[in-house]
C-alpha cells in the first residue's frame, strides 16, 4: 500500500497549521490550481479593496487621494511590508514598475559602483527578461559593457576582475533549483564583483535573507508567490550600503529628492525613493498590498515547511504512479536545493498539460519540454498532490496528449 | 450687465453637445472639479470592469486570462485605440509602464537612429520628468551623449547637426501653452533632428496629429484626459518608418519577437510590440481602457471647441470678478495657443488654492506661483466656471488664504 493515499494526505491535510489560509481565496470549483508560481490566485480580500480604491479613493476623493488616501507613500509602504519577506530593513526595499524595468535599475546602479569594470555575467537559461536586459545595457553602451552568460557551473570560476555585476535568479523559473545566495555573494565580494538577485520565485515561498546574505541589490514580481494580480507592480531592493552612491540612471520624477518643487535638473532622493521613477499604479499597488499582508499573517517557517512537504508527496507521487509513462524529474530532489515548484521533462509535455487543464489541473508548460508544478502552501492541500498526478496518469493512459487541437502551440504558453 | 451671467451660462450647458457625458462619470456632490488635467474623473463604467478583471479573469480565469481574457494583447489592442485619438495608425501606439519609462524608451530608440550626434535637447521649464530622464541617459551613457536644455524660444535656433533628439511637450503642464507639432517637426527634420513629443496634456484635450506632422516618437499618460485611473499605464507611438530600424534599449522579455521560445538572446519584436518591456498591468489597463473607450464615444472636434469655450468663458468671468486681486494670466489668451487647462500666477497662489479646495473648487498649484484649472469638456459645464471663479473671489474678498494651516505647503501639490 501507498505511502500517500488518500487517507494519509488528509492526515496531513487536519494537522495543516496552514490550512486556515486556502478559505481566504477565491477559487473555481473543483481546480487543482498548480500555477501560483506564474500567477498568485485572488485573495478573497482583494476586491473590496480594489472597489475602495476605485469608487472612494479615485471617484470620490479624486487628486486629494494622493494625500489623503496615502497613494504617495505606498511604493515606500508596501516596499517596507515586502522587506519583512525579503529579510531586509525598512528603507530598502521600494515598489514600482515591473520585474524587467526594475532589473534595469538595479543592473546599472551596479555598474555605477564598479566604473572600472565592464562585464555583466549571468548564466544561460536564467530567465529571459534577466538576459535580455543585460543585453539591451551592453547595447546601449556603445562598446563600453559586456554581458556575458555562461553554464550555470561555470559561474563562479568567471568571476574576475573585469566583472562589475553578477546577476543571479535565486529560485530557478524552470528547474526550482536554489542557488545558495550567501556563498555566492560571498565568492562574489571576494572578487569585487556586486550582485543582483532576480527573487520572482523566492519571495513568499522560501525564507530569503538578503542582509544575512550581504546582499547588494535584488528585484522580483509581485504577482507570484506575493498573488498581486495580473502585471502586479515589481520591487526593487538595495542595500543601505549603497543608496548613497548608486546612479539611478531612469532618474523619473518620482525619484526626485523633491518631486514637487518642479526643478530643471534632477536631484536623487537620498533613499530607497531614488529608485521610483513615474507616478506609481495605484490599482496595482491596492491589489498587491492585499496579498502582501495576506501572507504576512503567515508564518514563513510553516510555509517553507509545507512547501517542501508537498514537493516530496508530489515526486513520490509521480514516482509511484507514472514510473513509466516518461517523465524526468528536471527539479532538485533535495531539499535545501528545491524551490517551491517542482517540474518535469516530458516529449510530449505541451500536450499532456493542455490535457491536464481540461481535467481541472493547472500547472504550466516551458519550452521545449518542461512541465512546471507550482506548489503554494497557503492554498494547496496535501490531497490535491493525489488527484493531480492521478490526473497525470490518466492522461498518459489515454494518451490525451495527442489532441488535433494542441497541434499548433498557442503563443502563451 | 456680464455676458456670462448665469442665465446664458445655462443657455450654453443646455445646447452642449458633449452635455450628456457629464452623467457617464461619478463625482462628489456639489464638487467642481478643475483637476482633470492631473488626475481625470472616475467613469462609472469602470468599477465593473475592474470587479470583472479581479474576480471572472484573475479570480475564475487564472494564468488562462491571458489567452481567455486577452490580457497578453491589451497593450496592443489599448494602444490602436488611444492611437486614433492621436491620429496614428493601428500598430504605432502601445500602452505600457510609465511616461517616464516610455521617454526612456523613446528617446533612446530616435538616439539609436542618429548615432553620429550627440545632444538630446529640450526647453527649460519643461516638465521635470522629461528632463530628468534626458539627464538619466546623458549621464549613463559616459560623455558619450549631452542632454541640454534652452530658453523655450531659443529651440528652434539651437536645431544643428550635433543634436539628435528633441524633446518637448506639446502641451505645456504649466501655461498650457501649445506648441505647433507640425511646424516644429518640420523645423526638425529640416535640421536632421528628430523629435519625441510629449502628449501628457494633448490626448483626449486638443486633436493631436501625428502622422500629418510627420513625427518620429510620442509618449503620453493615461490618468489625465484618459480618465484611466491613478497611475494608468502610459503609451509610446513610435512612427511605423522607424520601427524597423530603432533599438529597444529596455529589452524585457515581452518586447521579444517570441516571449514565450524563452531563449537566451533577445531577438526585438517586429513591431510597435518591441517597446514592450515587462508583464503588462493587467488592472491597470482595464480602467484604461474604460476611459479611453468613453472618449472615443465623443467627437473630437466637439472636444476641442468646448474646451476653448471654457477657457475663454473662465478668463471672461476672472477678468470680470477679480481684475484687481492681483491674478496674473500665464496661459496663452488666443485659443490656437492655449491647451485645455488655464493657469493663472498669484503671489498666494498656494494658500489660494487651499482655500479654494475648501470651498469644494479643486485645480492644482505648481511651484512657485501658479494655480492650475483644467478645464475638461466631458464633465464640466459652462456654470461651473462662474461657481469657480465667484469662489475665487470670495477668497481673495475674505483673505482666506491666509490661514496658519497652510503656513507648511504640503509635500504634494
Amino acid at each position: 500500500m501507498s505511502r500517500w493515499d488518500r487517507a494519509a494526505l488528509e492526515a496531513l491535510d487536519k494537522a495543516d497549521p496552514l490550512a486556515a489560509f486556502r478559505e481566504q481565496f477565491q477559487f473555481p470549483d473543483g481546480l487543482i490550481y498548480l500555477d501560483g508560481n506564474s500567477l498568485g490566485a485572488l485573495p478573497r480580500r482583494t476586491l473590496a479593496r480594489v472597489e475602495q480604491t476605485v469608487t472612494q479613493e479615485w471617484g470620490e476623493g479624486l487628486i486629494t487621494s494622493w494625500l489623503g488616501a496615502e497613494w504617495i507613500t505606498a511604493p515606500r509602504r508596501l516596499g517596507d511590508k515586502i522587506a519583512r519577506l525579503l529579510g531586509a530593513e525598512p528603507g530598502e526595499v521600494i515598489v514600482a514598475d515591473s520585474t524587467s524595468v526594475n532589473l534595469f535599475k538595479a543592473i546599472t546602479a551596479a555598474l555605477s559602483l564598479r566604473p572600472e569594470r565592464s562585464v555583466i555575467l549571468s548564466e544561460t537559461g536564467n530567465f529571459p527578461t534577466d538576459l535580455y536586459m543585460m543585453q539591451g545595457i551592453a547595447a546601449f553602451s556603445g562598446g563600453r559593457i559586456r554581458a556575458e552568460a555562461v553554464h550555470e557551473d561555470a559561474v563562479l570560476d568567471r568571476l574576475g576582475d573585469d566583472v562589475a555585476v553578477l546577476l543571479l535568479t535565486q529560485v530557478h523559473y524552470k528547474t526550482g533549483a536554489v542557488r545558495d545566495m550567501a556563498e555566492v555573494t560571498r565568492r562574489a565580494h571576494q572578487a569585487g564583483v556586486l550582485v543582483v538577485w532576480d527573487l520572482s520565485h523566492s519571495a513568499g515561498a522560501i525564507p530569503v535573507g538578503l542582509n544575512a546574505a550581504d546582499a547588494d541589490f535584488a528585484v522580483g514580481c509581485g504577482y507570484k508567490f506575493l498573488n498581486g494580480g495580473p502585471g502586479a507592480p515589481a520591487y526593487l531592493f538595495a542595500a543601505r550600503r549603497h543608496q548613497a552612491h548608486a546612479m539611478p540612471v531612469l532618474s523619473g520624477w518620482m525619484g526626485h529628492a523633491a518631486p514637487f518643487a518642479f526643478e530643471d535638473s534632477y536631484r536623487a532622493a537620498e533613499g530607497i525613493e531614488q529608485f521610483l521613477c513615474g507616478t506609481p499604479p495605484i490599482l496595482g499597488m491596492a491589489a498587491l498590498e492585499c496579498g502582501v499582508d495576506l501572507l504576512a499573517e503567515a508564518d514563513m517557517a510553516a510555509i517553507r515547511a509545507k512547501s517542501l512537504q508537498l514537493g516530496r508527496v508530489f515526486m513520490d507521487l509521480m514516482d509511484e504512479h507514472v514510473a513509466d509513462h516518461g517523465f524526468t524529474l528536471v527539479s532538485p530532489r533535495e531539499d535545501p536545493r528545491r524551490g517551491s515548484h517542482v517540474s518535469y521533462a516530458h516529449p510530449q509535455g505541451y500536450g499532456i498539460m493542455q490535457a491536464l487543464k481540461e481535467r481541472g489541473v493547472i500547472g504550466d508548460f516551458r519550452d521545449p519540454d518542461v512541465l512546471r508544478f507550482g506548489l503554494t502552501p497557503l492554498y494547496l492541500r496535501h490531497v490535491d498532490m493525489l488527484d493531480a498526478v492521478l490526473a497525470i496518469r490518466a492522461v498518459c493512459e489515454t494518451r490525451a496528449w495527442d489532441d488535433p487541437r494542441w497541434a499548433v502551440r498557442a503563443a502563451v504558453t
